[in-house]
């Protein structure tokens, strides 16, 4: 029994050795990989419409956003994604600023630049629950993610459910459009993370998935959704417009065996 | 178009260059972790039934192998996992050794100590396909895991389906026990990975989860097995027998904050 007492004891210290362990090698790897990726969005900006295809192809992604968002999402023409510990030893590898770049949509949308930064959090006494039962998704020794909030402006048809334009909102309609905008992705650049309940909905789970799926497999989604693009429509049939003048450019380049290299990674 | 054809070259070569990178950190991360790794392996010999508990509490481990086979697993007193890349360069960072040992079951089954290698291949000429359509499972970029089939003794009480001892496997009886044989964690010591449907039935993939996820978060599996335990049989209750004198143990030992430590841990 003693003995047994003491290993556990020993194995609670080792698991904490582990955890250092892998934030370190968290840190190597961005290390190695955040030169390729800014090489990668600079070859981006040559690829019509990339992150439009990858954001309305990818599996998870739309279960974030209202389905009304897809109109302003697919006016994304970069993403920039950077992890903060590389110039900040005092970040968590985790810590990340992302920068969305739209385009305009005249007469309804305003061309823009935003910025929002995500960081790590261990101190659940910050958070504001209205629900007990919260708490239980914010886990201090893992940590949770927090924002703070940022200004976007938001598309002229969002008039209806954009907080600031919303002019009574005590009424039952004023709530309710409220409530709706809150799930717009535009509410999200206001999330916090300390508010749960009272902004939009799982605003972490987004960031989470941006930084540590969707940005580093991009070129994986990108292929992916070229390639279902292919299978739907046939190797050899004509297509006339959307995102499927993309499919002409890669079936085009697709005679090289590079382009083939990608479609074929990501089949994975 | 040309620039866009241009670009998407490069990004093929790219994500080459993250494949490398992902090999790098790989090896950076076992160099860190297979010394902390061998430190708990010896603190784990003090834990009496640590194995016993990880792999019967284990959500996914028994889907691989027959109910039958538990007993037998539970006499499992020790798991060494050693990655071969360390002392082989040749080697790919997946590549490694297993070892079970064994205790004895009077009269039954004998205790040993069986290794078995697996090595990432990456030619799908060597496997023999008797289907066209599992030719899909083989992904040569990617790689898949096989291995050299070793000897392993099987318990007596098997022998009704132990390949070696069935006597006529060209009777209906013979070939059904023989197939009931092959989904054996016995049976399993004898996988290749290059005879698909004539072997144990996805040998790689329970090689994966135990090299993968079971080995590594051990730890964290054995906590979250006796917390388990405790929230079924409540904080005060007297346990009599079987595994729950583990749970006493834990419970003994959690009025040390260290312990409380790796049952936290494990909630993540």
């Amino acid at each position: 029994m003693e003995a047994t007492g003491v290993a556990l004891n020993k194995l609670a210290e080792l698991e904490e050795e582990l955890e250092v362990v892998d934030k370190d090698v968290e840190l190597f790897k961005l290390k190695k990989v955040q030169p390729i990726f800014k090489r990668r969005d600079k070859l981006l900006e040559d690829v019509p419409e990339f992150w439009k295809v990858v954001l309305s192809q990818h599996g998870d992604f739309g279960n974030y956003v209202r389905a009304g968002d897809l109109k302003y999402i697919d006016a994304i023409r970069k993403i920039d994604l950077v992890p903060l510990c590389l110039d900040d030893s005092s970040c968590d590898p985790r810590d990340f600023r992302i920068t969305f770049y739209f385009d305009g949509i005249d007469g309804d949308f305003e061309g823009q630049e935003v910025s929002k930064v995500f960081k790590v959090c261990y101190d659940k006494s910050k958070v504001k629950f209205s629900r007990e039962e919260d708490e239980d998704d914010y886990d201090e020794d893992l940590g949770f993610l927090t924002s703070e909030a940022v200004n976007i402006k938001w598309p002229k048809s969002y008039d209806w459910i954009n907080p600031l334009k919303i002019e009574d909102k005590s009424s039952s309609e004023g709530k309710r459009n409220y409530r709706i905008g809150m799930k717009s992705f535009f509410a999200w650049f206001k999330w916090t993370g300390l508010k749960p309940r009272k902004e939009f909905p799982d605003g972490g789970g987004l960031a989470s998935l941006l930084s540590e799926d969707i940005y580093p497999h991009c070129i994986k989604y990108y292929a992916e959704a070229q390639r279902d693009l292919v299978d739907e429509t046939g190797d050899d049939e004509e297509v006339s417009d959307g995102p499927l003048q993309l499919d002409d450019v890669l079936l085009e380049s697709m005679s090289d065996s590079e382009n083939q290299h990608v479609i074929k990674k990501a089949r994975k």
